[in-house]
């Protein structure tokens, strides 16, 4: 069976034998809605590469699904957002109290999922911690007038890389791999989750629409404070330039975006944000070629990397 | 050195050593506030009775306060509470994103120090869901016109007696204790949390507001659905009685409570309400008889029990 058959297969059956319930119903709810599963995958593959079966880190990987699921819904609220995966958030199609308690306890459940080994719990707690982290400066940073390209960086590791980190590092503890080993395929995942977010930014400004299913420049539009914007400014303030601060002081609905991308093409933000995207998915690859694994395990999330970065070879 | 100052010193040391930032803030806030500890109390108690040391018990000690009181930073959103221990809640004195963040990161960090034994950890989980399932049915309760008595009461056993079962179990499981001791200490503890609700719902309807702190009948006032109202309502209907649906129908601050309370008093509910409580207190009692322990070890709990009875031997 593949990894994504496998995966499939677990989440259904954890699904089918939850309780009945206000509690419970958000969770399968959520749970059911088709997703890429890229972190429970990871789970399996670190499993793997190191020597370990699939099939032996099936209950980490549905945990790690869990808990990414479970910071959805809660960030879901946060950002009072109305649409996740394009189906109404769980706050919304039940209310802000359920989706709190819901939450809540799917955190505990994917608990449940990580305690077979107390080293895996030690690792998912220790990275569970860096993504509230994560979460909270972002809450920050939206407040505050000035974010550096530094911060934001530290942000995004929090709140992004360090689960891929983590998936791929618990998925090592289940095989029994080494610390070095576990240190490497962590830094694969750090890196790779750094570039899938800048990629992810760079898509959502200068991306085709009718590729990415979504407005092009909505963040620019939003005055979100991404890599593109933050490294703007801080080029236009040491160059002068006063067009993207003109924008970001109309109301949203007025902003130029064309004319905020242009700037920021202007400015070499989107080549300088390309290199780093580049330099990241390198540096990725650096750390799973120095794992100690026949080089045939490592394919899978070589090929995984690859299709996150959109790139097919 | 008694238990509380073990507890108070180790709760002081684990603040110390927070990070900086608006996460742990609140967490350090919660804490620092004034409180009996009770459940960390149970964890020593149980563990000393099993023959370990209280020291041994102290990270999960720890755990269990932290677990509690990120159940009342949630909670205190749910039911937008002002106050908790007469200061500002979380979500007051900072924002609910915060409050639902932190509250999620003071989970994880309860989780860390209920790590070191996997047997714990499992005990905390099925404790920590049933903790929410108390809750969700609580909310559920809250918009349902019709509750029964026995729904309550299984409410009230999810939500507030199971910490108390679980900080004892837990306590005993660090210490070794058999399976037997486990369920029996449990058992006092569910008994003890019943009674102890069930005298709080009494103090708030008829308890002396110069000994309370609170204005009497406050609970009815608002209509909340406690064993009390549950009951008298129940009864009203078989009597064909009509003064508290009468005064449920005004709005809460033209409720005769002086009227309800009457009624109450008139229906037996008060007499049953004590019964009951005196009831579980001597099962609670029975429990704690059959646990195979010196008898000296058992006397913090029973003093504890006593204590919390309002009674003094």
């Amino acid at each position: 069976m593949t990894h994504q058959t496998l995966i499939e297969a677990r989440i259904a059956e954890w699904t089918q034998q939850l309780p009945q319930g206000n509690l419970y119903a958000p969770m399968a709810y959520l749970m059911g809605l088709p997703a890429k599963r890229v972190r429970p995958a990871l789970v399996l593959m670190a499993c793997e590469l190191f020597g370990g079966r699939a099939e032996d880190a099936l209950d980490e990987a549905l945990g790690i699904e869990l808990f990414h699921n479970f910071t959805l819904i809660h960030d879901d609220i946060m950002d009072a957002a109305p649409l996740r995966r394009g189906h109404a958030t769980v706050h919304e199609k039940w209310d802000v109290n359920t989706a709190i308690l819901s939450g809540d306890a799917m955190l505990v459940k994917a608990y449940q999922l990580m305690g077979k080994h107390p080293q895996v719990a030690a690792i998912f707690s220790e990275h569970a911690l860096a993504v509230c982290e994560g979460q909270q400066l972002d809450m920050d940073y939206e407040r505050r007038a000035q974010v550096t390209t530094a911060e934001y960086r530290a942000m995004i590791r929090l709140k992004t890389a360090v689960l891929l980190a983590c998936a791929l590092r618990v998925g090592a503890a289940v095989a029994g791999a080494s610390g070095e080993g576990s240190e490497r395929i962590g830094a694969f995942g750090e890196h790779l989750g750094l570039a899938f977010q800048l990629r992810d930014d760079l898509l959502d400004a200068f991306g085709d629409p009718a590729i990415t299913g979504k407005q092009q420049g909505g963040d620019l539009r939003a005055g979100k404070k991404t890599f593109l914007l933050i490294r703007g400014l801080e080029l236009s303030g040491a160059q002068g330039r006063r067009e993207l601060q003109e924008e970001l002081a109309r109301p949203a609905e007025q902003r130029d975006v064309r004319r905020m991308l242009a700037v920021l093409e202007e400015l070499g933000v989107r080549t300088e944000a390309e290199g780093t995207v580049q330099q990241e998915e390198g540096l990725a690859m650096n750390a799973i070629d120095k794992v100690s694994a026949p080089a045939a395990r490592k394919e899978p999330l070589r090929q995984l990397a690859t299709l996150l970065m959109g790139r097919i070879r």
